[in-house]
């Protein structure tokens, strides 16, 4: 995939390994610059929306568009497929289109989502959350990055006025279908020994910041008895959450982040904060989750004499795409099996508003947002093959 | 105390409150100005040693001296008055005497040690260790801070020749007496009532990194049975370690400090580190008690699937101060009460190679280590005249 080869080199961490690129730092731009002229030298006429999405249109932007596309940033220390896979076998397979001669009837674009991890202002599928409108435009320029910056004041930096963030009815009223292929994040198609799928649907699933609060005080000079120790109560609140997790059939809860203050090793910590993510079956069950540990760690930080403060900071129903369209797509490609998903994609943001698919390319590792991620070359061609395939059919 | 009124806006955090001063960073290197001004201004001569150590001479520096001092770093976040009050009470008490027209009988100097907390390189008393040979050289040039920079490269970019680093005999051979006034960073002077204290020891006590290894993956597409989750490793590792102190007789065991990596909200981390503090009364108990809590983790970890891995990064041994020195100085200040500490200090590094005495200040708030830290005015005075009546007691 000269494609992926093209950016390999842009944003890697030496420090996690893997990538790390997300909204507006320096790889980002380098990779948004990569994009538009990708897709002018594919012939496509790039846009930007109020939003910092990018749209690559095939002739003149018009309605009831068929969309493809992803996002280009990743997780801290990310794998190299996770949304760039995506970006790239849509500017590959209209790049097929356009050689062989094909004419479309509808208007066509490659979109790029901006801030699809969330892994710089919190919120996930950022780009499409505001485009949609599922995220309020005057909480979004309030998020605010690990440097205490903005989303509002890095978008004004970024020739993305804020004011003007938020609910894009113009651009979302040109999506006709929206299709993202995504390499799977699981090992689904390696259990069924094939290249791809269609999916069937997407966990419900959501963020929230659960802070304790204790007593900051010397690791030395404090008896165990008098002690209130935030980190002792998150550590068992992150025990709670695991635990609530394991017992209910498909759900997963994790805490993959954690800030402590001050966070020296000689103190007794004033407050921490961990960050879990919450997902399960459907809107009730991963409800249902989430109150059980929120119940679970109000005991803990009662036991271990802090307090609890819980902030709900972003929530995706379940969604279930539409079986038409999921029939249309599995037929283009002479029929392919179906996985559901537990993880988030713009993807799920827009199937609320539009038809919407999704085709997941085999991952051997089975693992994602991490370095060892990966998908075969041979399987990656596949996935243009496919996007060629079911764009030749909707267009 | 216009000493500490001079330094109160330096090294300010905003955002864990307090002060965040550490070595050779902007907020130290003002404090050293300050500390280089107000010495010479008293009449001292200053001289910084080969480990970034401060001597304020009076007179001409000389073998038997009596040397009175602290350090002026703090942990992140901390008070105001742990490090800084010995140092402005050290100042203020030979400049008393200075002008009171007292002639010392043998040299005399105040020193500020380098690194005290180990915020910024992981080792306390980085500047009496390296000074006295406790901290072997090379390993100290090998130290990193949370940027990646050395210590053998942060001194040379501050004039310290790192190739010099290492066991000063030169400057611990002057070392005739070593006194430490430091706020109190417990209760026990509000329960006896009284603004002052010398101390009789110092509780045994380390450092340790403890590293958990798990296996990076999607927080959603992940099957909680199909995880080897080092957060959740680290948690009951962190709840062990609690468990394992407060079951013993006045030990402590503290986590103050965790990195994970990558340490995205929706990841399942690679590996945590966590930064474990314990301390016990002789070095037998602080030996054991570190033993149960590897042990513990070493199952915990191997529960989740995770790997362990310990390193010691800092020991110290119980101390006993010499009881005839204790003697005298309670005898200079008209007796005063005795007590123990667990929290380490320079004094306790000195210890090991020349008579030693601490004098410790009320602290009404009991909390250390945290902007809460407090001493009151009359006691801070009262603990510059008893440095002043030692100081003339001894010289």
């Amino acid at each position: 995939m000269s494609g992926l080869d093209e950016i390999a080199d842009i944003g890697r961490d030496p420090r996690r390994g893997g990538y790390s690129r997300h909204l507006w730092d320096a790889a980002d731009l380098e990779l948004r610059d990569w994009f538009v002229a990708r897709a002018e030298s594919t012939g496509l006429d790039v846009e930007r929306d109020r939003n910092g999405n990018l749209w690559a249109w095939w002739g003149a932007p018009g309605p009831d568009a068929v969309v493809v596309g992803s996002h280009l940033d990743s997780v801290p220390g990310g794998g190299e497929y996770d949304g760039p896979l995506g970006v790239v076998s849509a500017l590959d397979a209209v790049a097929l289109l356009r050689s062989s001669g094909f004419v479309p009837s509808r208007p066509c674009a490659v979109v790029v989502f901006a801030e699809e991890e969330g892994s710089r202002f919190g919120v996930a599928c950022l780009g499409s959350r505001l485009l949609t409108g599922a995220l309020d435009a005057a909480r979004a320029r309030r998020l605010v990055d690990a440097d205490g910056v903005t989303l509002a004041e890095a978008a004004d930096a970024h020739g993305v006025p804020a004011r003007h963030l938020g609910a894009d009815e113009r651009a979302l009223g040109r999506i006709g279908i929206f299709l993202e292929l995504h390499v799977e994040q699981g090992r689904g198609l390696v259990d069924v020994d094939g290249p791809l799928a269609v999916a069937s649907g997407i966990l419900a699933h959501g963020r929230w910041r659960i802070g304790f609060r204790g007593e900051g005080n010397h690791a030395g000079a404090t008896r165990m008895a008098d002690r209130r120790d935030p980190m002792v109560a998150a550590a068992r609140g992150v025990v709670a959450a695991r635990d609530a997790a394991a017992a209910r059939p498909g759900a997963r809860a994790t805490v993959g982040r954690i800030g402590v203050v001050p966070g020296g090793t000689n103190v007794i910590p004033s407050a921490v904060t961990t960050w879990l993510d919450a997902r399960s079956g459907d809107d009730e069950e991963t409800r249902a989750l989430v109150a059980e540990i929120e119940e679970r760690m109000r005991d803990v930080a009662a036991a271990e004499g802090c307090e609890l403060v819980i902030a709900e900071e972003s929530w995706s129903s379940a969604v279930t795409f539409p079986a038409d369209l999921r029939e249309r797509v599995s037929a283009a490609l002479g029929g392919i099996p179906e996985l559901g998903t537990g993880a988030g994609h713009d993807a799920g943001v827009l199937s609320a508003h539009v038809p919407t698919a999704m085709v997941f390319v085999r991952n051997p590792s089975g693992v994602s947002h991490a370095p060892e991620e990966y998908a075969e070359l041979d399987d990656c061609i596949a996935g243009v093959v496919a996007v060629e395939r079911i764009l030749r059919e909707l267009l």
